[in-house]
């Protein structure tokens, strides 16, 4: 630590592209001086001084060993997947579990669910007038399969299941959810994908779940089903995905996150007629509420106490 | 009554189309005989012998004068606009609560909130490949005010606070619900529609609330506000509303019923690239839940216990 006037300086490094250091600086100044702490924060500063790296992949920061002081990194965005491999990085490692992003996932998959359990888009793309009432199922007889019970899965599990819908989960570990049906393991996953009728995907991407949703997997889901990946775009195998949308085995797919982003122009789900582009707005991390958790990571930190949400690097995430 | 086997038998009449029939035959069976009641269902009895109408209004039924020994009307839907003035009924009238047309009606305002706060007409009608993030505002940043508080009103405003939204509400006598801010009377209903960004509109059509959004009213939302209307057709004044769509004033409007249905294949609404027709599908009753409520009402009236969802004819619902 450097020292300015006597008090203690903590040294943090903002590793992000401009337009993020533009959203973030006031709002992350504004939760230093809520918890007292005395932070030199900057978007430039000698490695061998850094206390703190807040750091967004973007950044092109790929070298962590000239940062021989750093205490932690703290990442600014909930995925973890382009630096929790970096060997050079032997710092901890934390993510961002920010309560406006959790928020924003729940309205964006609870709005989508929506959507195709009413089948909005049938009034939507009507082209030419035609009145032909129809009677959806109640909710309570929908069945949605969530794939992922972290914070963002359980948060829109639990909305789901506060709605009405029959809500069942699926992670690693089978977690345990108030209303809502829980899956663990590989056995688990064919039971929880099993006649479901609404799949959305919040799984963490890692070498298990690398086109976790295939051709055998797809096969297992109810005909006519719906698809909704706000989670990370290889989860999906998109050649199978694209081979049962054009059978009508799945009906639709809502894909907010891609392989490659920006979705190329060329790309076959831009003009498919069964899929919905979201451009990777499903949520996103708020600088205000993000930067309390940034701040109080810090001041953990400087008081020797626990980090919180660490990355298992073991696991990936 | 007449008797059957020395047990008394209620002869109860189904005034309504054959369609309806065929849906609730089975269901109000199965209700009558799980509440142990002998009942006489038929859709064609001597009017002096009626007991109870199960009344719906496409039936065409409109002289209740023969029914002289009618102990009451049970409305199979909701709305009781084409039987409340009727003169020639000295019965008590009762309408429909049925809680699957209520959970319907969550899911439909819930659905069509979230789409008009998430933008998801730009994802949906999008005809040429355009990544452009956008980060919607959060729920709880969004004002949305409900009118109308009976059981439907009161149930989305619930629903929707529990999402997260900023609800208000507003009915002829303020109600009081959790996390709800509630307005009442004429000048309540100004505070209520101040800079309202989504406004749904779940009232009873009266005399009172005929044509309620009109101009005056629609000059008192937020700009590029949106209007979902799954109440009654005449609560808007068509023309107004028009008017502000024309200007941007009012961004979109997602309308369910009309003043005649089905809406002619003419009407602008078909057309308008700010509205989306759904073809009065916001909800049903359901004939299994309805079922039970009229077999616990004919139980009721019976046993002379006091009727369910007594219709108040001068206020008109």
């Amino acid at each position: 630590m450097s020292t300015d006037h006597g008090r203690p300086m903590t040294n943090v490094l903002f590793a992000a592209p401009v337009s993020v250091w533009e959203a973030y600086e006031a709002p992350l100044r504004d939760a230093f001086a809520q918890k007292g702490l005395s932070v030199n924060l900057a978007t430039d500063l000698p490695p061998e001084m850094v206390d703190y790296i807040i750091y967004a992949p973007q950044s092109g920061l790929r070298d962590f060993r000239p940062f021989t002081r750093a205490k932690a990194v703290l990442n600014l965005w909930a995925g973890v997947e382009t630096i929790v491999g970096n060997e050079t990085l032997t710092q901890p490692l934390t993510r961002m579990v920010d309560e406006g992003l959790t928020q924003g996932m729940v309205e964006y998959v609870t709005g989508h669910v929506l959507r195709h359990h009413l089948g909005m888009d049938i009034d939507l793309l009507r082209d030419t007038p035609s009145w032909e009432p129809r009677v959806p199922p109640l909710a309570s007889e929908r069945k949605v399969t969530i794939l992922g019970l972290g914070i963002l899965g359980a948060a829109c599990a639990t909305a789901l299941s506060n709605l009405g819908f029959a809500v069942s989960g699926w992670a690693r570990r089978a977690k345990s959810i108030e209303g809502v049906q829980s899956y663990g393991g590989e056995a688990g996953l064919v039971d929880a994908l099993h006649g479901a009728e609404i799949v959305v995907l919040l799984l963490p991407l890692t070498d298990d779940t690398h086109h976790l949703v295939d051709s055998r997997t797809l096969a297992l889901l109810a005909p006519g089903a719906f698809v909704i990946n706000p989670g990370r775009g290889p989860l999906i195998d998109d050649q199978s995905l694209l081979e049962a949308l054009d059978t009508g085995h799945v009906a639709h797919a809502t894909l907010d996150v891609f392989a490659t982003e920006p979705l190329p122009a060329d790309h076959p789900y831009w003009a498919h007629p069964r899929v919905t582009v979201t451009p990777h707005i499903a949520s996103h991390t708020r600088p205000k509420t993000s930067a309390n958790v940034i701040a109080e990571n810090i001041r953990r930190g400087e008081a020797g106490e626990p980090l919180l949400h660490l990355v298992d690097r073991g696991a990936g995430y």
